[in-house]
């Protein structure tokens, strides 16, 4: 499979590495507009031209598949001309700008039969695919609540405020994770120091009284990597800052006896052992450029793909026009 | 300084401890309306009368002051009886059910030259008496943002949900740290077990883009007490759990240059040194009894009187009317 | 049960606290040398008598059994006088200052059929139980090493170095747990203030290539209570200071293939979950005390007998023997 | 300056990454001995030659440098030849297998007015510079104690014992902040997988009471590497697994009054702020060969030279040594 990787700033260098070192795929060229990045690529991959010109790498007809790992807002444009030169597309998170984007980029690959996937590392976790797994086997129960928060110093980003830099994290796994579709959003956030909201904190009703809640900041002292998932059956503690042990599985909960009346009412608390299952330990970002790889050769569509991506930009869509109106409540 | 003590169930005991081993107090009776607990109370002060109606208690002549630690629906009545027969009243916190009655009991006080302190007790901790230090000598700058955690399993309250529970600690903290008044609040939440929400969220708007979000969980399955506050020139930690090192200031920060145009923004992050300072060891609930004692003594108003109770209260009913429309922008 | 408590300085107190909780037993003297001790018991305690003479306290006809809970070099003489007046004795750890000592207590008790206790609370803790329960049921596996560190800033005490006040507790959990006696001591340390060590470290040689390792401190700027224990088949982190997840076992663990020569050699790691059971929680001396009750009424002897205090008393003067003699083999 | 580098195993990828990324250096050849370590060099290095004869290496007259990064057996005949071909020589520590050896070295390049630097990588981390930055300002004051723990799962070498793998670190720290030589050693340590120790504990006496301790350990189920150091002004706590906040310097300390007789002695505890200093973020590796280019440019010898990989030989000797005669004292 061949490869032309566009972008080779912070995130770039990783897809190029990834992609030269897995079996079935090779990059053919990088095209980077800046040119302090295009001497860093060619410095680290002599054997790789490095050209500035997007639309030349699009072009090239031995490429079968295109890495977008430029900004946001030129992610449409890129992965358009992508798909209507007949190639496959892998495109940063979040997928698009807006949802109409998003929308035509899906149904543009469905008519050329290519794949769209967008690059939601965290769900090639162990953590993820472990917490996936025990709810997939129903070990959590129903899920009450679903509470992250994703916080440090930086990056500002100019294009984009912490929402759509920091969420597509949460918002991604949490997809992936919840078996149900979010019903409304509420955002409240500020900005401080230009333009942008550098402090964010979002709510989404789920059905079933399910309730997810997303905190973001580039103004913290401390980075904080933390996701509480509360289950009827168990709960569960997701701290990807610790070496090992990222995940703790408490057999805790509450149980409630409805005898007559509220005087009556009696809530039982269980308390039980904790358990942090061995998770593998692979290079995220590896195990999804390979997962890519077999998608297009077998023609089967990613569960990252663009329908998941898209998922991700209308709960940033609406999360933003909440917060710009301070919090009202916008159905998805 | 006579004491009548109302209540002897969960933090009873501890109001009667300090208030028997401060030096110029007393407790000459303790009511408690059941049994169990009375028992309790007997056996722990063989030698105070302990009874079962509080307004026996409230009608003594020999006692001067009244402390209402009794649900938070019982509070505006025991109050405003113990204000009627001239005792000076310490409240549990919440203040009251309503704004309404705290206003009440506030002009009741006022008229008839008596004392009311509600029991905002983390204000008389070391770690928030540094805090409000440092904001008082300006060390942390224009005030960013006020972010905090408060998340557990249990208890669950039969009259109040989440909110009332547990973010009376948060905003009569935020409240005595932050000297600027909220001007809106969103609140979202759920209910998972029974009429009150166990989960909650609230964002509080103040004036100059300051911004406080508050998280309170009967549900977690671990305690988490953690605030961040983010100010321009210092940002600091407080982690009530930790033993020794409960509060950490980072000399880190933002500097934003505003050359011209947004594309030449340039945002520095500076990194310097952490600093914990050593806090007062003092149980915080003894120094608020000894400053009540002195308040009655002197005739003054505490900074932690009705007035600051009522301002918790009034931030609670807005939260919850915010709550109940699922994020309702509502002002204060 | 009819006790007489001598000593109400720093532990004192809780001694009596749970002497007179416990169902089926009373505390119907106190003696303590200090004037101003005196004054706090009195205060705390309106009912008790408290003497200063702790020989008319053992004289007394009415009390069964006598809580030794004064410095170290007491034991001796006030646990003779004691079982001497037909009184069972609970004695403060280490039990006594040489192993002379304890034997000649241990068989006064033998000949005059009384219960001797030394108080190594630590074995009636939901950490140490729940290990020896491990060790019971093999969940270990055959025994590589226990490491134990124990350090903090003070107490220094006038009366015996740190070995001697803070070792007990480390070697009487290692008596407890590992069901092997050691064989040798190597121990070092150093003293820097005044005439006795304040820091110290001890190695236990055991049987069969098993180690013990202790490390105590009296000038560590950090506490630290942890202790690791290797087995063949898992190993476990105890630390004492966690609130909740005090105990971790992990199903770690080396196998060796032992091919045909050292080049054949071939160690393999295994590394599978971590398992925090969740442990008892209650107030060890109450459990503690509440079985001495039960053993002076049974007239069984205690695991924590005089012959368990003399055993730990005896690992003490042989590493205080090394210790002089620079880490000297000194067998036990 | 042209290298040479010999050993492509664990640490050599990391020495050949910073040499051909450093300004002045070069990697001319890379000699190794297996023949899969040397397909992964060509694959990473496709312009560098990889050989599997180091003595070809040696011998090429365009190699100003050899870097031995190969098991310890191996580095006394290999320096000796680099330096005997009149090549600086960069070894990997230990420096070499027995002090003899060492001192032939130094002797060697003495003679030849060729450059040692022997790898002790921890001396150029920012923890360790401010340690050391800390004693030259005698801001710990007279020193009390020096701690050491460094222990994990694995790595079992077939050549040494855990105190010649992981010690060397320690020890040569110890050796950079400590200004004084240890005097004698104390070690004890046992063998349960094969023929080597893989746990260990060393004791070393310096003047003036000052004495280290290091615990290291190949069978620990947790990775810990913490150091704390101890002295009359001021305490610290090392913990170079900490992605922030490595390093936490205590304001805490004991002071003592001497007053008329031992009854009198007065132990006051000092209880101040934390202090963590932000350190220089650098990969040490890379300052360390920066550094080494340099002595050689200037002919000067580097503080990590040849004498003071010998004095950690000779601990390491001493050690062996007392551990075989299970903790006899050794004089150094």
């Amino acid at each position: 499979m061949n490869f032309g990787v566009i972008g080779f700033g912070y995130w770039g260098p990783n897809i190029v590495r990834n992609l030269t070192s897995i079996e079935d795929s090779r990059v053919l060229a990088i095209a980077e507009i800046s040119s302090g990045a295009r001497k860093r690529a060619q410095k680290a991959y002599p054997a790789i031209p490095v050209i500035d010109d997007a639309g030349e790498l699009i072009r090239r007809t031995d490429i079968d598949a295109i890495a977008v790992v430029s900004p946001v807002w030129t992610h449409y444009e890129l992965a358009k001309a992508a798909l209507l030169n007949g190639k496959h597309v892998f495109v940063e998170k979040p997928f698009t700008s807006t949802a109409e984007q998003g929308e035509e980029l899906i149904e543009l690959a469905l008519k050329k039969n290519l794949r769209i996937m967008v690059d939601h590392t965290f769900l090639f976790t162990g953590a993820v695919k472990k917490i996936r797994q025990m709810v997939d086997e129903d070990a959590l129960g129903k899920l009450y609540y679903y509470d992250s928060t994703r916080v440090n110093l930086g990056l500002f980003q100019h294009d984009v405020n912490v929402l759509w830099d920091l969420a597509p994290h949460d918002l991604s796994i949490m997809d992936y994770v919840i078996k149900a579709s979010p019903e409304a959003v509420v955002a409240t956030g500020q900005k401080h120091l230009n333009s942008h909201e550098d402090v964010a904190f979002m709510t989404l009703y789920f059905p079933e009284n399910a309730i997810a809640h997303i905190n973001v900041n580039w103004l913290s002292p401390v980075k904080v990597r933390t996701t509480l998932i509360g289950g009827e059956k168990r709960m569960l503690v997701w701290n990807d800052l610790e070496a090992d042990e990222k995940l703790k599985v408490y057999d805790k909960g509450v149980q409630i006896d409805n005898n007559e009346g509220v005087y009556d009412l009696l809530v039982h608390y269980r308390s039980g052992d904790m358990w942090s299952p061995h998770l593998e330990q692979v290079e995220a970002l590896r195990g999804e450029l390979t997962y890519f790889v077999e998608c297009i050769a077998s023609g089967k569509d990613a569960f990252n793909d663009g329908c998941a991506g898209l998922r991700v930009v209308k709960m940033l869509e609406a999360a933003s026009e909440s917060m710009s109106k301070r919090g009202a409540l916008v159905y998805l």
